[in-house]
């Protein structure tokens, strides 16, 4: 961890930056899979499943038999938490539900939006080295809310051509449509322009690795929609004198163990705290599994002593972690001064991991600063919001003038005329 | 206008496509002006302007004086007009705002999100044949409704130093922070990355040519949030025997005078009705003053015939248009059936002008079929939806298996241990 004690304002903005990774150099070769998936279609994701995940499939898509077995794959404790958090998320999100509300801004003007679902979705989880069954109910339980109709998941196989049964699991409890076995770029690819298995869809959502990433950036400028530009996952930690440094050390070390260049950020009120936290760590990453993983983004996160909680929050917004953690005793004090982050945990008692898996919050947020300007995935990412305005005579008559005025003004003289035209007949009767 | 009589289901999908046009020739140069604006600031935009819109600025920055001088440039009529569609706007816009509602997931587990203003932005509004201070309101309304603390505004200058005296006026209006005289791309990367007279944003809004639509691209890939991805605009108009066709004609024309590459598509119930919509459309276009634009973009137009208003219904929808007029009597039946469209205009008297100017909509839309996934500009663009948890103690007791399961399903200790540790303290008091 590299410590900072009171640095000078000037250089905030120096430690506020994400090591930038230039993906340009993918393109080509993520290009060249695109056009193999659009030429061949089934065939290019086989080809490309042996090549890269090193199994010969015989089938793309997950059959009914593998779906329903996996059933007996997945002990009672987990399908029991399964639901749990099932029930939290859908809980959460279906409060995010706008209700029409018609407004009349004139008299006989009268406007209203309406949440309609986008029709297909797709859902890509990784693969690797954990099977994120959490990351498809955060993704599948808004879709399902939102009124989907089609779910297509892609996900890649183990090298015996399998699915985790965790994931089948719970896609078959999401009514997922279709289950395809394709990971990489050329599942984002087989989801954006369609094969023989895969019907194409308007979104993509879900996190991947670097050619994931890559990928879904080139579809997106081909008019296929994606959740979120992606990077790596973020916390920032704030901790002062009533923090417990055991707790703050296992929050941000659950951050490290994601990977290697995952972003970690301690702001502590003093040098004993971060003291107090670096011992935490130590004897911490001693045991975990992944510790080879923590370490490496413990080497490049950053511990800054502050001195204050406004200082704190100064700093916080202008890194716009994806997720802050508020252990400090006035968080309450500090929550309208929060501008930019992505998921907020207040207190001592409230873990990142709440929110990764079962508080009912989404866990698909805004990294590398994208807080500023993005929110994380909600209900509003499975719909769209069509505005519908209908006038009557009466209401034209109303508006009618301004309209005129207005595309006069603009020099578009059809715009006027598409309003004079019934101004006149109007008039006439 | 293209005529289509009763084309087979087959035939749809190849009716509905957009013309592609292929911008990626664009992007080298774009490149090279975005390098000049990072290295050179100001002094690159001051060149440029000189270059591309022939103007040598004393200033980039629009003065106090030019400001404040602009209002007597605007006729009563005008200020009043753009005033009520101020208010329209505003009153449709406020609407929009999500009230923060707290959710108990579990027994002390509450979740919630709250709406926090997107802290800088930048609206674009590009010069050329019209000075679009409407699609300024469009933007400005819901930026200052939502809290935005800082508007940069950028619109080219004319050729003798000027911005349009409605576009100043309308800026001022909504309290627009800085008024840059740049266009294109150059503006674009300004608002990206900053000048000495441009504060960087974290999100660009605003129409543009193809040079602005690449630039939007370009800035959003390196993090800079744009609106929509761009396309032509686009009106759909089904028709029955209870249109007028002199509106209809009007609705259609006032779509095509925006531009030669303008879509329009006709759904019309008959033959008769088409051919009486084309014979007004003959006559209207005579005497516009943008017949050129409009001519050229009616050429490349479909007027299809569709025996029923639930096949229009199902041909509207795949092709998604920007904007749908319902000249037909049942169009109450039709609203539940509509899934892709940005903007619904219902019955006789509701043109698409209307939305365009004043009706409280929003007129910055999807085009190009975008939605089918996406919304247009509302409130929502203005803000992010941070997330919020809460979790006592008691509520981590309740929650606290379902994660620690979840977290050692997936492989991640570290997740699973920040639940652990709190419930061991817990457990041990």
């Amino acid at each position: 961890m590299r410590k900072i004690i009171d640095p000078a304002p000037e250089i905030w903005a120096e430690l506020a930056k994400r090591p930038t990774k230039n993906l340009e150099d993918l393109e080509p070769g993520i290009l060249e899979t695109f056009k193999l998936v659009q030429e061949q279609g089934d065939n290019a994701l086989l080809q490309l499943a042996d090549k890269y995940d090193g199994v010969k499939l015989s089938s793309l898509v997950a059959s009914t038999e593998e779906i329903a077995a996996a059933e007996s794959g997945v002990s009672q404790e987990l399908k029991e938490a399964i639901l749990q958090a099932y029930s939290n998320i859908q809980l959460f999100h279906t409060q995010q539900a706008e209700p029409v509300k018609q407004v009349e801004t004139m008299f006989g003007v009268t406007c209203w939006r309406k949440s309609v679902p986008i029709e297909k979705v797709g859902l890509y989880i990784p693969g690797g080295t954990a099977p994120l069954f959490s990351t498809l109910l955060m993704l599948g339980v808004p879709a399902r809310i939102a009124g989907c109709q089609e779910l297509v998941l892609c996900t890649p196989p183990s090298k015996d051509g399998n699915i985790h049964p965790a994931i089948l699991y719970t896609a078959s409890l999401l009514g997922v449509s279709r289950i395809i076995k394709a990971g990489g770029a050329q599942a984002i690819a087989a989801m954006a322009f369609g094969t023989e298995s895969v019907p194409p869809v308007y979104k993509i959502f879900g996190p991947g690795n670097q050619y994931v990433t890559v990928a879904k950036q080139l579809v997106s400028k081909a008019g296929v929609a994606i959740d979120l530009p992606a990077g790596p996952s973020e916390v920032l930690v704030m901790a002062d004198e009533t923090a417990n440094p055991a707790f703050v050390a296992a929050d941000l070390l659950s951050q490290a163990e994601h990977g290697p260049d995952s972003q970690v950020v301690l702001l502590a009120s003093s040098e004993a705290v971060l003291a107090q936290v670096e011992q935490e760590l130590e004897a911490q990453l001693k045991v975990l599994p992944r510790k080879e993983f923590a370490a490496k983004a413990l080497n490049n996160s950053l511990g800054i002593v502050l001195g204050g909680v406004e200082e704190m929050l100064r700093f916080s917004n202008l890194y716009a972690p994806e997720h802050l953690i508020l252990s400090v005793s006035d968080f309450e004090q500090l929550l309208d001064g929060i501008t930019n982050a992505g998921s907020v945990f207040l207190g001592h008692y409230s873990p990142e991991s709440a929110g990764d898996y079962a508080s009912g919050t989404n866990h698909t947020l805004p990294t590398n600063g994208y807080a500023r300007a993005y929110s994380g995935v909600s209900l509003d990412s499975f719909v769209k919001k069509i505005t519908f305005q209908y006038i009557t005579r009466e209401g034209l008559q109303n508006i009618g003038q301004t309209i005129e005025t207005m595309a006069e003004a603009e020099g578009l003289e059809a715009h006027k005329n598409a309003v004079s035209i019934r101004l006149n007949e109007l008039n006439r009767v």
